[in-house]
């Protein structure tokens, strides 16, 4: 039980599975901690988000283990875990949270103040948020337990929707947070920009809300096709680079109640041969949303993008066409999704039969060991989620 | 076309079609308005608040003209009128309402404080209610017409589908009301007092807005067998007076997320033979919602009622557990649903083809003419939803 | 050190400072526990809810230790606290809260599922509550410490404060509570029922929420005399049986936009020889809170009343004329309060010199030799709120 | 009575007082309309929005009546206005709104979608905003006046408070709105950006919620020592173009718990040569709001800037580091503040003298005909809110 494996990520677009530490009871600071739990990682998806850390365009050092989007079984308890216990099978929010600091008794959980020394937040397997160890591996630590893993109450049942399940830890919660703070509700008109796992993820956290219409843009025909499969209407967006007219076409108006970015900084202008344009979609979005809507922005922004084309997107600043919004009052959410303000909704919405999630994100299971071609498939467009397998559980 | 007839109410279960006056454009005070049309009644729903009235359990005169749940076509429109005109198909709330006072300002619209001397709200054929004119007639005045009516945007599509639109007036929006002041959303276990229309509607708006359980409880079998047909988790009231044990049963333990009291004062106690006792429903609710929970109450609870059963119920009071609720931190939201405050979005979802409700209402379509029968069968508790069909134009 | 006192309830009305028990870090159930810290009590305050079991109107047994509003300071801290040390000048919530459950992370500290087999929530030195030990003593544990716990950032400052800082234990957030509850904001017009500490918070509270009118009523006349002095309008109960005429002459119409009931059970009917009426309280508040208006209700109701005057009082029934307030669509709040939600907020109002809390409920310093006297001069009515001072500390 | 004077926009930096058309019952398209009332100004004040137009940073074209701070006295009411009559003194929101739309319904009044062709949202005397006749002027039409207008309950009581009272027309609400959109409430430490009215309305706004600490940046010295002279702590922006620095002089970190822009797209870098930078004030914000925090943005962006330094300021394109509001979790609240929304509460406040606005503002009467003497003295930067005083009523 003392070995390990799990994704590497070794510079740019390379990842490979390698041998690694088994989890200690410490923090990233090395303090021995009895608030964790040792977890046999029973799923781990692979994020668009950790696309970002692999693709170049961030400070993400090498040697990283990946993975912040894991389920397991606990296998060891620190001595301060009081209502959980081996055996127990968990989803884990990929936010790392104290459950003790201002922001976190605030559900906050996305800004812990407690878990990073360097900024607000922590995240498993990720650049700048704390150091804590991925879980794209065979065995993770979590810390405070008690405070942030959700048991699932019948194991039995969980694992026969364990597909579902694993959307837990980060994409349904920050798709679903993106539709909240956007402002969805019943009768809502929708547009989701972004056709990829969280995209797919807010247009069914937008369904499940109650929209009237949920319309999903993408550049990638594989991406289109596979969410009109789903049930969401697709905005081809290399057809016009007037959002307003695509939108026109399906609801009658250039306009939508709320939007959701689910693109983030790595952007590309709308059209047929769009370059990167960090600002594009936020501005896109307040050329469509309603006076007085709201835009979603789960998408990630980041302060430093060694890769950006130009000086100002090296430092995180984007064109914004801000006037245009103000012009029509609406409000921008942004920030990491604090999942466990929204993930114990959203299980009892799956474990009821009332959220598809796996088949609307095309989940698609892969042994741990093949998680580079993991990588690789979804950095090429593949409509699919990636689901790694690192106990052969799921297959 | 200075014609009309109407459902008046002539006494204790007395209600005959007769000819009445026709609309004229003064308020009930007989002030010339400017700021009314006149509709042609396309449909209008006999409500179990009606039966209220009907089964003598209020104040309201003989010669009152019944009918609150109104959808009809502009024939003519007040010089003020600046944004609807003669022609347009439109939704009335049931609530008659200024648009010009605080608590319209503020989206009240239950309690609008300038269209009824006595009290604050306003309502078409009710007592105590201002003394508008009902409008289960072929011709009826609205007033404030811009402020409360909707216009359909489009005619044809909207009487392809009038047997769902036709629920916007009063009960869907009345449903949905209790729903969300219950605190529903996505993933609650819910649970729905009374499986008449307003409980049907209530359980649909649940569904809706992402409810993963959606009991309804009841005690006349045939209203649970269509709960059930149209997709909600029946809950016999006769099989125990405990209603945590049959929440139990279906979930796991005697506990719900939210609930909703779609019954109101004329509830019976639960079990076989259950006698009338007008707290009940509250007092039942306390016992099974969760600590924290919310508890939406649609069903209407009276200041006066000269049919209660005791002296106490004579004037309005309850015997109520609140200490019950109290330990558990409850919230109640009482009154009437301000319809304008969710018709639209309602709107949306039907006609966007997410809210079968006339289906889950058992919606049926009788003539005018018809209508005594129609209270007849309602009150005797048939699973079903009686909409009047004044011309003749939903056949 | 291993020695201790504190007040300990013997029976109806009899109440003695004895030695008892040094805390141990261990549960009610007497599992050890890590997460927990000693204090030394700088100050701890007689509440009103105490008054309720030493009156005999509750189950509470003898023997018990009582208190429930501490303030201390950190002389030893378990192995899994690490945000507090010893030395921490700290406020402590009434609420025992395992900040790990469902309604903990909602912010719901008032009903944690964790600390009380019994029930929801749990408290110190309280009936039902769980069994945690009172701090009317020396020293006492505080189970959960990171969080239950916010430190003072300044000690010296904290001292220089002392007095008002010891109110956010909680009649400060419970009075707080009420009047955010009842929808308190800038502009409302504010009637409290109780001028008590709690009555006397609340009414403080609705004034830092800005409300331009702020009237608290009682039928104690030197504590309408102490409300009026620290700028509140007094109400004085014993003039008429009609509340709405006395708010009338105050602010020229019967009506308030939001009220707070600070009185609870034990009200007793308004007008000169009052008798004790559960639901009077409630039901004047109905008679003169606005149309669309809230009612907080900090005031304690309970599920079992040995002392009630009547079998329906004896089981927590109330006579509510609940339709009166259906009809003016009113909404109700009810519960103990989760001080955590609102006491950083407080605090921060307290150190920067905005809310002068002590001067307001008419802090009044005793020995904890003394606390069976300040048990008796509160009960019989002064405008005093007494805090106990075990180690000489605030003398 | 058929004559009229009125404020002129002659062309960049040129107003003056003209004869101006006595109002008529039309709107802007030249229609009748009964819902509209005439009002004798009784105050009515110059706006830092008004500068904008002034400065010709706007595409405002020449011959346009200024002012849309205004209140009066009704010397005539149209046929539908139901609920006012002349004689009556009354406020008036400087949004034009119909109070029949979306978004007048959901308290959106900023954002009217009937009272301007070419956009959503409508004022009095300004560009883009429905072409309605300015109220810096003797008389002044009022459109939906039953919506719209608030009449103060005593006229004398209200005259005695003119110079307060004339601030609900604007920059009051606007102030407020910004305060309570960036999440402003009890113990908040909040920086407010910019010291002139509206930065000052905003800090009062801060002040009555219930702000802990409440800081005031500016660079014009008379403008800073104006602030603290009223009881706000001033942060001088020519001290350091570091905000953070300046913030822990005072609070002993460099962050607050909430920010509010009353700056706009004018901005000025800080520091001691500040050029104009128009994110400049939003890019200092993200970096001192705590994480999780809001920032409020009353003050104004355009979505085209003629006067701009460069292209993209000409297009109303900024140079966001929207990356640091992203890791932050930042939310971000715009636009035209919906007056009707917050003036009724903060009417009372004033009237219940808890709420000192002229004296915080710098309130300065003078006559109308100098009002290009006010223009000019606002503009330099005098710590002065400038009141005109059409027909002596003030002095």
């Amino acid at each position: 039980m003392a070995e390990n494996t799990g994704v590497v990520f070794l510079g740019r677009n390379k990842v490979e599975v390698q041998s690694i530490d088994f989890p200690k009871m410490q923090n990233p600071a090395g303090k021995k901690i009895n608030h964790g739990v040792i977890l046999k990682v029973v799923s781990t998806n692979i994020c668009g988000s950790d696309q970002h850390m692999v693709r170049g365009r961030t400070t993400a050092p090498t040697g990283m283990v990946l993975g912040h989007e894991i389920t397991g079984e606990i296998i060891e308890a620190g001595s301060d875990v009081e209502y959980l216990k081996s055996g127990d099978l968990v989803t884990v929010p990929f936010n790392v949270a104290c459950g003790r600091c201002i922001t976190c008794r605030e559900q906050q959980t996305g800004v812990c103040l407690n878990v990073n020394p360097g900024r607000a937040g922590g995240a498993y397997g990720y650049v700048d948020m704390g150091g804590w160890v991925g879980g794209q591996a065979e065995y993770v630590l979590v810390p405070y337990a008690d405070f942030n893993l959700i048991k699932f109450p019948d194991k039995q049942q969980a694992m026969a929707k364990i597909k579902d399940l694993t959307m837990l830890s980060d994409i349904l919660p920050t798709g679903f947070h993106g539709a909240v703070t956007a402002g969805v509700g019943v009768g809502s008109i929708v547009y989701v920009a972004g056709a990829g796992p969280v995209g797919l993820a807010a247009a069914a956290s937008a369904q499940i809300l109650g929209a009237a219409v949920v319309m999903i843009g993408d550049m990638i025909p594989e991406r289109l096709k596979h969410a009109e499969s789903v049930g969401f209407t697709p905005i081809d967006l290399t057809k016009s680079d007037n959002l307003g007219e695509l939108i026109a076409a399906v609801v009658g108006k250039p306009e939508v109640d709320a939007a959701i970015d689910a693109v983030g900084f790595e952007a590309r202008a709308q059209g047929k041969d769009g370059q990167e344009a960090p600002a594009t979609v936020l501005n896109s979005l307040m050329s469509i949303v309603r006076a007085a809507g709201g835009i979603g922005i789960p998408g990630l922004y980041v302060t430093e993008d060694p890769g950006a084309a130009d000086d100002a997107g090296k430092t995180g600043n984007l064109k914004m066409r801000f006037g245009l919004g103000w012009a029509k009052s609406h409000r921008f959410y942004t920030g990491q999704t604090p999942v466990l303000k929204h993930n114990r909704q959203l299980m009892q919405a799956i474990l009821h039969d009332r959220l598809p999630i796996a088949k609307i994100v095309g989940a698609t299971v892969i042994p741990l060991s093949q998680a580079a071609d993991g990588y690789k498939a979804f950095d090429s467009g593949a409509a699919k989620k990636f689901v790694l397998d690192p106990h052969g559980l799921l297959a």
